[in-house]
C-alpha cells in the first residue's frame, strides 16, 4: 500500500522535502474527537531542530488542518493536515543527482525512479517527512490518552553512553520525557551525549544511539498471534523512521543468550490483578499484549549526511569519484527521532485498538 | 488482515496444534509455476524436530495441495495446502486452560478469546503452524531462484557460542547451510551448540540464539520508502514466528555505536556495477534495495516451555499457584526456526517484487 | 486481494470443481460465536441442484470444519471449511480446452493463466464453489441475526414471469423464503418459472432472471460516503456471484425516469423513530444506512452452459468450430442462485458492522 | 479502508464542500509519466456546473499538485492534488443540521458521526468532491492512453429520453464525447434532454438519467474470477459516485430474459485475432476481459436538492417537519456525471493492469 498504512486507523504520507508542502492524511478518525492543537505543536517543538546539536534549517511547522475538522472536534471523515515547506535551499543538492550520498538512500531512489525523483534535499525520503507523523501521532497519542494509555520514549544510549532503563511501570517517567527537549532520565548522562553530538559536529562527522520506548496502560488481549502481531505491526511502523535499522521488545537480543528458566515471566497475582513479576516479554506474548509495559528498543544509526569527504560513484561520468556534503545536517537524530517514534508506535497502537474495540472507542 | 498477509502475493494461515489439519492458502501466484515437491519436503525435514536436541513429537508433515494445482504447474488460482495433525496428545494440556505457561500466549490468548480458544496444545499460536509457512517459503523461494535470488540463515549464535558471520557474497555458504539439518559455518561450533542444547535438557531447561540470514541476489530499487519499507515488510514477516523477539538489518544495533564516518557504505564500481565497499546497511537504504545482500539478523528467545516448576497463576482459584508442565517440548528451537526465517523471508520478497514486476514475474 | 474479500471480517476463497475439495478460510470471527450446523446444512440444501430443473450432478456438501471451531463454539481463529467433491466427471471437459465455450469463463481464463488453468468443469470459476460462500453466508447470517439483522432473497422475475415485490417491512416474507426450496412469494407465479424451466431445458437452453433481496434490521448510520459505500461493498460481494450482470438498489433504474419530487423519501416519525415514508433509497443514502430496510435488486443472465450447438473457436487449428457441450447442466440458476446472494450480502454486512463496531459485537 | 481504494494504485480523497480545500492523493504512480495538465483542465471543464442546467456556485477548480511531480513529470512518490473551495455561502446550510433534506445523506451522516460532521453544503458527502476524481481519473486516463486504451461516456437516457446507444467499436464515438460538454450522440436528442432540465429547473424540480460508457481496448485476461472481478471492482468504484443507484455490464438486467441461446456471445476469429460476435457479456466473463469492448451503464437518480417544499423532520424538536431549500442546486447531474463515471472506471482499470502487470506498466 506504499504510502498508506493501517486497517482501521489509516495514515497516507506525502511531500517532498523542497516541495511546496509536505502532509498526510489520517482516515478512519471517530467523529467528536475534541484536539487539542497545543499539544501537536508542544510534539512539533520536540522534533523540530535545536541549537547547535542539529541542522540550521528552520523549520516553523505551520500546519494546517484542511479536512475533517470542525468547530475543534474530529468530524469522522478524513482529517487532512499540509505544513508548508520554508527555508529550503534546493542549490545545495543540485551535484547529489549523480553523485550519490553514502548509505542515503539517493542510489536507491534513482534506480527505482529512474532519475525522476525529486532529488532536492532528500526529496520524499527526507527525514522532514517525519513532522507530518509527529501529528499525526499526536493526535493518535490524544485518541490513547482518552483511555489512559501514555507512550513515552527517552534516548538510552547515544555515541556508547548509557542513560538508565525504564522503571517498571514508568507512568511519570514517561510524563517528565513527554516535556523535555532532550529525552533522558538521567540528566548527567545527557550532558555527556550533548558534548558527544557537539565533538561530532566539530569532526564533521556523526553519532548514532538507542531509543527506549514504554507505553503503559494497553489492555490484554490485542494483537493477533500471526503476521498482525503487535510487534509486527508496531515494527513495521518504527522500520518507516529513517535511520532505524534495529527494533528488539522487552529483553530483545539479550533473551538470546538467557535460559528458559532466567527469560521466562512468572505470572503472580497483584491486587486481583494478573501481573508478571519481570518483563522479558515486554508486554506481548504470542504476538498479543498481556497487561504489562510494551518495551520496545530502537537502534538509530548516525546521521548518514557528514561533512568529511566520502567515496562515491559518478553516475553519469560511470567512474569512482569523492563527494563533500555541504548543505545544512544534524550530526545526531537520536534526540528528534525520539517524538516520530512516539508517534509511529501510537498511530499503530491506535489502529490494533480500533479494529479490536471499532471506531468509536476512539473517543473514550 | 489478521491471518492473511501480503498485497500481491498472499498467504492465509490456518489450523491448531492438535485439530485435524493445518495449512494456507497462497494466493496471487502466476500460473505455470513448476513446483519442485522434493525442494518442498527437503525444508520440511530441516524445520522438523530431529533426534534428543528437539520435540519427541513426530511430525510428518504428509501435505496435500488441495486447489491451484495442476499437472504439476500452479494454475494461477488460489494453491491450498492442508497438512493433517498426528501423534497429538492433548491430554497433556488440558491443565493450561487455568495455569497459563509463563511467556507463552495462554494468558493473552485466554484475554483476547474470552476463554473460547483452543488450548489445547499452544492451539493456533503453535509453532506447528510454522510447517505450513515453510511450504508457502519453499515455493516462495522457487520463485525467487527463478530469478537468481538465494535466500539462506545460520545459527549465528546460540547459548552464547558465536558462529562466524556470512562473508561479503555467500552464495556458497547458503547453498551449504540450505543442506545442513544444523546450519552452522563452522562446525565445531556447531557441536559446542548441540552440546549446550543437550545440556539445557537434562537441566529441564532451554537455550535461544540468534540467526543470520542472507537474500543474495536482489535487484536494486525493490521497496517504498515509508511504510512498505523493505525492514517494515520483511520485519513484520519475521515477527510472526513465534519466539522473535528483536530483527536487525545489516550492522543493526551496532550501528548506534558507530559514526557516521565508519558506519556509511562507500560507493565504488566494480565490474561497471555499483557495490559498496562495507554493507552497514545490509543491503537497504531508505526502505530500497541497493543490489547488496540483504543481511538480518534475528534474536530468538529460549523456548518457554521447561519442565522446571515455574511461578503462575490459578485463573479459576483467583491465587498463586506452581507449574510443572509435562508434554513434549525442544529444549531449542534456534536450528529449526531458522528455515522458517527464511520462508517468511522468502514470501515477503516475492510480495514486494510481484507488486513491482507484476505477477507472471513470478514465473522467471 | 484476489481470492480474500473484507478487511475486519474476510473470506478467503479456494477449490476447483473437479479438484479434491472445494473451502474457505473465514477469518475475523469472533470467538465464543455457537454455530448452529443444521442452519449450515439447510443453507447448503436450498443451494444444492434439486430434481430436473437443475444439474444432475449430485453434491452431498459434506463440509467439514478444519479450524477455528472447538467445543461448538469459534475460537476467534481463522475457520476453514473444506467440502469434498465428489460425483466429477472430468472427461465431460476435455475438449473445453481448446474450444472455448461462449459467455463462459473458458477463453479469458486462457489468456489470463496462459493455459494452465485447471479447465475441468469450469476449474475455479465453477459455480461449484459458490458452496462455500453459503457455508461462510450461513455462519454471517447467524452472527446478523444475534442483533435480529435479517436477510433474504426471491426470485423477483424469472423468464419474464414477475412474482410479487417484497413488503414495506418484509420480516415475515424473508422467513417465508428462507424455508422455500423455490422461493417465490406468490406461489402460482412460481409455477410458471418452474414450467418455464423445464420447458428451457426441453429445448437445450436455458433462462434467466431477477433475485430481490431485503435486508431488515440495520441500524443507522453504517458504511462509508467514498469507496467502502455499503452499495460498493455489497455490490463487489454481488458480482464475485458468477452469472450476475447488474446490480441495483432501491429503485435503481427506475429512479432514473423519476423526478426529484417522486424519488426523493420524505422523513417522518413514527413511534418516536425516523423513518422515511418511501423507501426508493433502498435503505442506504449517501452510502450509509438510514435504517430502513435494504433492498437489492440482482440480474442473473441465462446459464452459459446449453446444449444447443454454438458458435466457438478452436483455439489449437486456429478457426471458428461448433461447439456441442455434453455434461451436465443447469437450465435456470436463479433459484440455487438467491442463497449465494443471501449469503455474500450477509458477509459484507458482517464485515462494515465488525469495522465500525469491533469484532466482539459479532458475538451478540 | 474508508477513503482510500486501490491495492496497487490507489486514491484517498479528502474535504468538504465549505471547507478550505478539497483534494486527493494518488499513490502507486510510476515515476516518470509525462502529466498533460491541459487534459485534466479539459476534464475538469466537463465536470463543471454551466448555465441554467446547473448549479450557480462558480468553481473554478484552480487545483495544484503539492507533492510527487517534478519537471513536468511523476517523481513515483504520492502525488497529492489540493483544490481551494470558494464561492462558499455556507449560511444557506445552517438549518440542515436539524432537518434532514429527504434522498441526502444528511440524516445518515448525523447517526454515523453523531452530530460532528461538517454539514455545510453537504461536507465530506458533497459532489464537489468528485472534482477530485476527476483529476485523479483524468491522469488514469492518460496512463491508459500510453496503452491504446479509450474510456468515453455518454447520456444514454435523461427524464425518460433515449440517446443512441454506442456501436460496436466506438473509438470514434468516445473521442467525440470527450470533447462534448453535454454528451449525446444524438444532438437532437440533447436539445430535448436540456429542455427537459430546464423544465425541471423551472419547477422547483430535477431529473435523472442513465450513463453509458465504454472501454476499448483493454487486454485479454484481465481481473479475477472471485472478488476482485472487473465487474466488482469498477461496481465498487462507480457506487462512490454520489446519486448511483445501479450498474449493469452488457446487456446488464435485459439478459435475465433472454435465453441462453440468445444471450451467449458466439467466439469467432476475425483477422487473426478471437472476437465476440455479440457483446451481451460487456466484454468480461468470468470476471475476466475478454478483449471485447467494456460496456456499463449507471442510474443516476434525480438530484435530491429540489426547491419544492418537502416533508422531513426536525430532529431538535423530535416532530415532523415541511422543509424548503434554498442554496443553489443543479436540477440534474447526469451530465456532469459522466466525466466522474470516466474517472473512477479509468482509476480501477490502472489499479487492476498495474496489479497484473507491475507498476512500471503504467509509463507505456
Amino acid at each position: 500500500m506504499k504510502n498508506t498504512i493501517g486497517d482501521s486507523f489509516a495514515i497516507t504520507i506525502f511531500g517532498e522535502s523542497h516541495g511546496e508542502y509536505i502532509g498526510c492524511v489520517i482516515d478512519g478518525l471517530a467523529a467528536g474527537i475534541k484536539l487539542d492543537l497545543a499539544k501537536i505543536n508542544h510534539d512539533l517543538t520536540l522534533r523540530r531542530p535545536a541549537g547547535v546539536i542539529s541542522t540550521s534549517r528552520i523549520e516553523n511547522d505551520d500546519f494546517k488542518i484542511i479536512s475533517g475538522y470542525f468547530n475543534g472536534y474530529t468530524t469522522g471523515s478524513a482529517l487532512t493536515i499540509i505544513i508548508p515547506n520554508a527555508n529550503t535551499r534546493s542549490k545545495d543538492y543540485e551535484s547529489l543527482k549523480y553523485l550519490p550520498r553514502p548509505s542515503h538512500a539517493d542510489y536507491a531512489a534513482n534506480m527505482k525512479y529512474h532519475g525522476y525523483q525529486d532529488y532536492r534535499g532528500g526529496g520524499h525520503f527526507s527525514g522532514r517527512l517525519t513532522a507530518a507523523l509527529v501529528i499525526a501521532g499526536s493526535i493518535a497519542k490524544q485518541i490513547l490518552e482518552n483511555h489512559n494509555i501514555l507512550v513515552g520514549s527517552h534516548i538510552q544510549r547515544l555515541a556508547g553512553i548509557d542513560d538508565e532503563l525504564f522503571a517498571n511501570n514508568p507512568i511519570e517517567q514517561i510524563k517528565a520525557m513527554n516535556d523535555k527537549l532532550f529525552a533522558v532520565l538521567d540528566n548527567n548522562k545527557g550532558d555527556l551525549m550533548v558534548e558527544a553530538i557537539k565533538n561530532a559536529a566539530a569532526n564533521k562527522d556523526s553519532v548514532g544511539g538507542i531509543i527506549e520506548t514504554a507505553v503503559v496502560g494497553m489492555p490484554e488481549g490485542i494483537g493477533e498471534p500471526w503476521f498482525d502481531t503487535v510487534e509486527g505491526i508496531l515494527g513495521k511502523m518504527i522500520f518507516s523512521v529513517p535511520a532505524v535499522k534495529g527494533i528488539e521488545f522487552g529483553a530483545g537480543f539479550k533473551m538470546s543468550d538467557l535460559k528458559g528458566s532466567e527469560a521466562n515471566d512468572p505470572f503472580a497475582y497483584e491486587h486481583e490483578k494478573v501481573i508478571t513479576l519481570s518483563n522479558n516479554s515486554g508486554g506481548i506474548n504470542g504476538g498479543i499484549t498481556n497487561g504489562m509495559p510494551i518495551i520496545i528498543h530502537t537502534a538509530i544509526k548516525p546521521t548518514a549526511s557528514i561533512a568529511k569527504p566520502q567515496k562515491t560513484v559518478n553516475l553519469i561520468k560511470k567512474e569512482n569519484a569523492i563527494l563533500e556534503i555541504s548543505g545544512r545536517h544534524d550530526p545526531a537524530i537520536v534526540h528528534r527521532a525520539r517524538i516520530v517514534i512516539d508517534s509511529v508506535v501510537a498511530i499503530g497502537l491506535v489502529d490494533i485498538c480500533s479494529m479490536h474495540y471499532g471506531t468509536d472507542w476512539q473517543r473514550g
